[in-house]
């Protein structure tokens, strides 16, 4: 604990450059935060990043990919998440999107992370929202 | 400090089963986080949860006893607690909804948390949900 | 590590009284959390707070320094900020805001904090709103 923890950015290969100067994800000692992602499918160079499907469950387990990979070039997983936003755009897609969630993570041995899930704006195109929180071991 | 802190689920006796799987609250080391809470008065067998009231004050109320019941689950109490997150349906809702919060705070003896207040969607009925983060002493 | 670290309320002088019981920013141990900041300008005694100016760039770099001056009341900067979570009324305000976001970070040396932008409703006469979680080195 004598030396300072540094500020370490988390880029994963498969994510493209963010739009504005934030990163995809940071770690600074034991904690590690996720920024928002989306349903942006791997990045392809000279292209704008898209969205992989139009329908939830495509954009949903990209977004968990895509978390998913931030939380891996950290050197934490899943298991370490302490909490996890979900942004979606329409109440509707709240069981829908549980199921896929649920799916998602059968794997979880540890206790699953806490969540809040809120309705809210986002760019055309985009159904969900997801960033997280984690706590290394 | 030697041993890996443990990651555990806090599940007062109170709350329903989360409808997915994340978990109401989780602690590891000195980190809580509260899961999004709402106005759902205690768990009844068999039935699905439902809002105590359709008013603010009553699901107010019942929301922040829904994170204190989390924080002392895992040992913790308002006074660790220092962010909350509060998620409105309506603007119109701002100055009534201060008025509940400092009076259920009156109690507070060292700082208040610092709170964020953004007006989202949720559920039908719901006119408030409340997460937090505390760090225990 | 023996003393308990305690929680300390982080109030700049610039800043006007919360409109409720919680602190613009609080900071205990490394933990430091900047409550929901928007284009408020400086107080003035007697004055209810008033954003700075009706077009998104004089909110967003008010807001911006609001979180300043948490931070720095904190003994921190933007250098030791993890996650900065925005807050915008339209979609159509993101390329805008990106632009005066990365004029504003040009100073950085640090990795840049992850970020969440999403769209949701403020009060009125507010474009914008900025929170920050920040661990000191």
């Amino acid at each position: 604990m004598s030396e300072k923890p540094a500020k370490t950015a988390l880029t994963p290969a498969t994510h493209t450059t963010p739009p504005a100067k934030f990163s995809h994800g940071v770690r600074k000692g034991n904690i590690l935060q996720v920024a928002g992602q989306v349903g942006f499918g791997p990045a392809v160079e000279g292209q704008a990043p898209t969205p992989v499907g139009p329908g939830l469950r495509e954009q949903t387990l990209q977004t968990l990919a895509n978390v998913d990979a931030i939380l891996k070039e950290g050197g934490a997983s899943w298991e370490d998440a302490m909490m996890i936003r979900v942004y979606l755009t329409d109440t509707a897609h709240f069981a829908e999107f549980n199921e896929i969630y649920n799916e998602y993570f059968t794997f979880l041995q540890q206790a699953p992370a806490a969540r809040t899930t809120v309705y809210v704006g986002l760019p055309a195109g985009l159904l969900v929202e997801i960033d997280a929180l984690a706590v290394l071991g």
